[in-house]
């Protein structure tokens, strides 16, 4: 299946866009550029990943609880393989995005969290659709197959490259850039980003062992409030990752900004997390020509403008 | 000089961005993709048009009036070419802007617009620097010529293309585009998309002959606030254009919107326009493929979350 499904998948995921700013390397201190994701289909990375699921499995329909950017690509990505998909959705969550999960074809079912856990609802589901496969965001070996395209192409830039930022939720993006660059015989290293404030890869790391957080952690990247990596992912991350950079809330936000102001580029607060890397520790990559791979843009316009302009008063 | 400086130029312009987005062609009613200048040298068009005659001179020092886009791009320009540059600001300029052509390696010289016109200190400065060479923001020929670069690309994509949509302020940007897809042999229409509040392009075509504005428009595009077309770019628009749609500020309001919400993309007003005029005048475009160049993203956030949420309470 690998080299057929590869080409086959790398005729519809976009290639990633490159984005180079002076300015932004110069308020850095580091040689950077961007490798961002938040023109992908649905917006961000994870299309690669749900196609990579939805066409590498035989069954017809798909199940998935998501809130967030999976299931906007999930159902996309069903809908481009003439598959259908059911996303499991907080009865709470905002409209816009359960008008984007059906505006990619997907069918909605929601969930009260306050009575009903996600997994229940999927589990009741699965129940109804014996025949559905049920998918999850970032445990699955093929959803590191379908990151991993992101790391074949960064390897395969025409630029010299020294290290990779890459932000950390569950650790599939990651793991895929890994296996993908592996896959072009490059020597790049790849560091990974995440909150400090929900520090599961890099406590992982110390332990030698994956390590779970008790509670979603308050952070506003929340594309990485994950409790713990996927099983799959670790065994890449463990041996594959040069280090973890933690970045504080401040430096998360001071990336949305920085983006905004000197590359023209929006983004979530998750995508930020690479750029907030460097600015949690510059002295890491000092000398090294940097690239920041930019996850997805999906951002709340509210959100979006508190933290560009602070709250309202 | 034209072959030779197209090579150079062109290995040091960025090439534009393309940008899909199922969501916008489904809300828009239209096949429409993105050619967006937001991540090109300075964040616009305009450094097309500022290398191309800060090349295209032999002046060590270049001098122009620019508070917006032009200036920076002209600074960063002669920054690559290791020429000097004067960039004319009003006094009252807001900082960032100010700091963002001294960033790029420009002289700012500011001028109290109430007791001094811009064009006025454009002159004493001239005088005081007799080598120098007054640059144009959007009257001259080499403009055309750096701007048709933008022309070149799009009329090279392969894909089906039947109508480029442009902003027009000074018109240097659209009669650059019309240049270029000449230049490959394309049969693609051109259509200028320009505030209805500041028509002077509509009202130049309709008249057959150059009308300008009496006063500076009260639109929100203030790239498009110019008061007339450059005499070198209506002698190319007059027959080269297919149309202009006139779009009301609400269209452009909504097209900044509609960017940032479905295709993640962060731009300024006057880059909203080509969007917008598809808001305005959808049956125009019905059944047609269309490309919309987006033609800059430098905005300042107060004015960009004022148009994503509303004013403040």
């Amino acid at each position: 299946m690998g080299a057929l499904y590869i080409g086959v998948a790398m005729a519809i995921v976009q290639p990633t866009t490159i984005i180079e700013s002076l300015r932004l390397s110069k308020r850095l201190g580091v040689d950077v550029f961007l490798a961002t994701e938040t023109f992908q289909h649905t917006g961000s990375f994870k299309f690669r990943a749900a196609y990579s699921v939805a066409s590498g499995v035989p069954h017809r329909l798909v199940i998935a609880a998501s809130s967030g950017n999976f299931g906007q690509a999930l159902a996309y990505a069903c809908s481009l393989l003439q598959k259908s998909s059911i996303i499991v959705m907080p009865a709470t969550s905002a409209k816009v995005k359960v008008d984007a999960v059906r505006a990619y074809g997907g069918q909605v079912e929601f969930v009260d969290v306050r009575l009903t856990s996600r997994q229940q609802r999927v589990a009741e589901l699965s129940r109804e659709h014996p025949d559905a496969y049920v998918a999850s965001a970032y445990d699955d070996p093929l959803v590191i197959l379908g990151n991993s395209s992101l790391g074949r192409e960064i390897g395969n830039l025409d630029r010299r490259i020294d290290v990779v930022v890459s932000p950390i939720g569950g650790g599939g993006l990651t793991s895929g850039i890994i296996t993908g660059i592996r896959e072009t015989g490059k020597e790049i290293e790849v560091v990974g980003a995440e909150p400090h404030v929900g520090n599961r890869a890099a406590r992982s790391l110390r332990a030698g062992k994956l390590i779970a957080l008790e509670e979603e952690p308050p952070t506003i990247a929340d594309g990485a409030r994950t409790l713990s990596l996927g099983k799959h992912n670790w065994e890449i991350l463990r041996t594959g990752l040069a280090g973890i950079v933690e970045a504080e809330e401040d430096d998360i936000r001071e990336a949305v900004r920085l983006l905004f102001h000197l590359a023209n580029l929006k983004v979530e607060p998750t995508g930020a997390l690479s750029v907030a890397a460097l600015l949690a520790s510059p002295q890491r990559f000092q000398g090294k020509s940097v690239c920041c791979v930019v996850s997805g843009g999906n951002v709340d316009e509210r959100v979006y403008a508190e933290i560009l302009c602070g709250p309202k008063v």
